[in-house]
């Protein structure tokens, strides 16, 4: 059997993959802040995306999905403000933001994508943004610097910066995955205010990388919640340029298995750090519902408890308020039998078959005082089981949210 | 053209109404303060009633609707123990409340509804509550006391009672209708965590009855909404029990309209009370939503955008983010165009076809700082309005919740 390696490159972000470049400067949209990044492709790239639900989209978002299969080069991402309902104009910017990126990199702009994060409805500063894009040719380097400089100008309210890489040895040869990403508000399930750029050396072709990355971000990206808003610009982009020689994912390769399990793990590990960044949090829950019918349904049953502000709120008090979690099971519009439904806060059993079970106060007050917590549902119908993460809602949260535009 | 007078009846509740009676009496399941409600009908009501659409359903729920075509005489609510995920027992529990209130009544045990609102999960103290009801024979009586009583004992973490009551006067005669109500966390459309009572003195047929009074929840309780969680016990009920002699309401009589005019009153006012006792609310939002294809898509919106924390945030915040409002709008899961969205907080318009309008700051502050802010959304693609009412997200609001069960 031949050995397979796959080794988490700590602190390193995207330029661990062969073939990339990035820099991050600052352009004067934000004050005093990096606010522009670039990630550069040395050869063309396939990508693959996953974009926001909301109905009232941004112009990038727009601009990103008319691009997506194309050769891609470049993204260009800024923060401050989110070229969301700012009409034609809006379009005009986003476009103008990939032919000034592409000319300055010699490259198509049809090779260009384009991605915002910040303030809806102002337009876009474009001679900051012009300024900023003609910083880049020179900005744009590899190493753990180019890394976090990229990583840091895409944040918004974060607090830090999110970043995870792997690397897979294999006695074929070696190939990378990396991944950077920004959220901490309006984080939820099917992308609230969160932009997340990967990118690996592998050869893949489009429609496999499209299920794979939409699979992964199902289980990752879809499974994050913290305040249940879907925002107007939230985008996940994945590249592939295939600098890895001779490493080429198909179904039926055997890289195939290393790159999902290499996929999965930066999409988790970023997903997991926007859930941590969390605005206000101060409590980190893990909640898995198992027995379930379909991970569909149980991914929405997870959703609608992990929003629900009384849940939140309970968490926060550290109280182990199990009625509001299967009050919240029961209006998330899936079908289960609430008689049989079983739930369980860190070890101890608080419901069996939809009632009540007497645990100890003194026990569950040390579990609920810990900042990690767990929860799992047993609904007792089905096989299917799924993870979600989310958090508490806290005086932070309202602190921070109070005057975000302001 | 013959006069028709309606008059609001200040201070007043459920006995002023003709032919009931009410007491609110302490049994010992909340801490000295009242918990045990009855009213009482002298004569066979027929009842309506809209209930939670929460799957988990808690055991009174069942009760009603199992009653809910008998001629009635008698409804008993607790407060402090929602008998909620008591499973059989509960059952037992809810249905030996009838049955004792009816017979201390003297009437049949399926003319009795039970009601109850708490603690999820957690056994009904029958002891104290059969000992309640030994005390209400005595304790029924009509007038204000009799209506306060009631009101209160039906409260949990509401700071005021709920009352709100009219009469009509016809050449042909007088008649009535009055409501109380309980709700301030947990407040959502669809009926979150509220009781809401209503009575009347007119004979009206129950299936006429019935599509009223659902007409008249989807514009007052459902359109309210403190935090957007649905509960396991949010019932509202009407009785009519025909003490008002010749006074009968049908498709085609004199009285149809103004009866229907009180019962949108009282709704109405009720449904505002409870969101004005809102969980730590500084702030109360009314937003209209015109220009909708249709009324039901149109309340989906509003709930979509008066339960976003980052809405609600911004609100307590005072600052006028209109680009949450249609972020959130955009998630609501209903089609409109938004590049046609126009929105005004107060008087002045911040969108225009989807995307920023100028304003002044300091006029909007203005606005901004009143307790009462209103918010016009015109998606001008039909002809269909809704207005719905929430509130902000305030500190209070957290230390209310983090810890109601303990």
């Amino acid at each position: 059997m031949k050995e397979i390696k796959i080794s988490k490159l700590d602190k390193r972000g995207l330029t661990a993959v062969s073939g990339y470049k990035a820099a991050g400067v600052a352009c004067g949209i934000k004050k005093d802040k990096k606010d522009l990044a670039v990630i550069y492709s040395e050869f063309d790239a396939v990508a693959a995306g996953v974009f926001t639900c909301n109905l009232v989209q941004a112009a990038p978002v727009y601009q990103c999905k008319a691009n997506l299969e194309n050769p891609i080069r470049v993204v260009v991402i800024n923060s401050g403000n989110a070229n969301a309902c700012t009409g034609n104009q809006g379009m005009q910017d986003a476009y103008a933001m990939a032919a000034d990126s592409a000319s300055a990199l010699g490259v198509d702009p049809g090779q260009a994508m384009v991605c915002s994060t910040g303030v809806i409805g102002e337009p876009m500063p474009m001679d900051k943004v012009q300024a900023g894009i003609k910083l880049i040719p020179h900005a744009l380097s590899r190493g753990i610097d180019a890394d976090i400089n990229a990583a840091e100008a895409i944040l918004t309210t974060d607090t830090k910066v999110k970043l995870s890489a792997y690397s897979c040895e294999m006695p074929e040869g070696n190939f990378h995955l990396a991944g950077m990403a920004k959220g901490s508000g309006m984080i939820c399930p099917n992308m609230a205010t969160m932009l997340a750029f990967l990118v690996t050396d592998v050869k893949i072709k489009r429609p496999l990388l499209q299920k794979l990355f939409s699979e992964a971000s199902d289980r990752s990206f879809n499974v994050i919640t913290v305040d249940g808003d879907t925002s107007t610009n939230d985008t996940a982009l994945i590249l592939a340029n295939g600098a890895a020689e001779g490493i080429e994912v198909t179904e039926d390769s055997i890289y195939l298995e290393p790159f999902k399990e290499m996929l999965e793990k930066v999409c988790r590990e970023l997903a997991l750090q926007i859930v941590e960044d969390g605005e206000g949090l101060t409590k980190l829950i893990t909640l898995t519902i198992k027995g379930a019918v379909e991970e569909s349904g149980a991914r929405v049953m997870a959703r609608s408890i992990l929003n629900s502000p009384l849940v939140k709120t309970a968490f926060y008090g550290e109280d182990a308020n199990w009625g509001r979690i299967i009050a919240a099971l029961g209006y998330a519009g899936i079908d289960f039998d609430p008689s049989l439904v079983d739930i369980f806060i860190g070890p101890y059993q608080v419901a069996r078959d939809g009632g009540a079970v007497p645990f100890s106060e003194e026990k569950m007050k040390k579990v609920l005082e810990e900042r990690d917590i767990s929860v799992l549902i047993d609904l007792k119908i089905g096989s299917a089981e799924v993870t979600a993460w989310g958090t508490d809602l806290s005086h932070e949260y309202i602190n921070i949210n109070a005057d975000y535009r302001s």
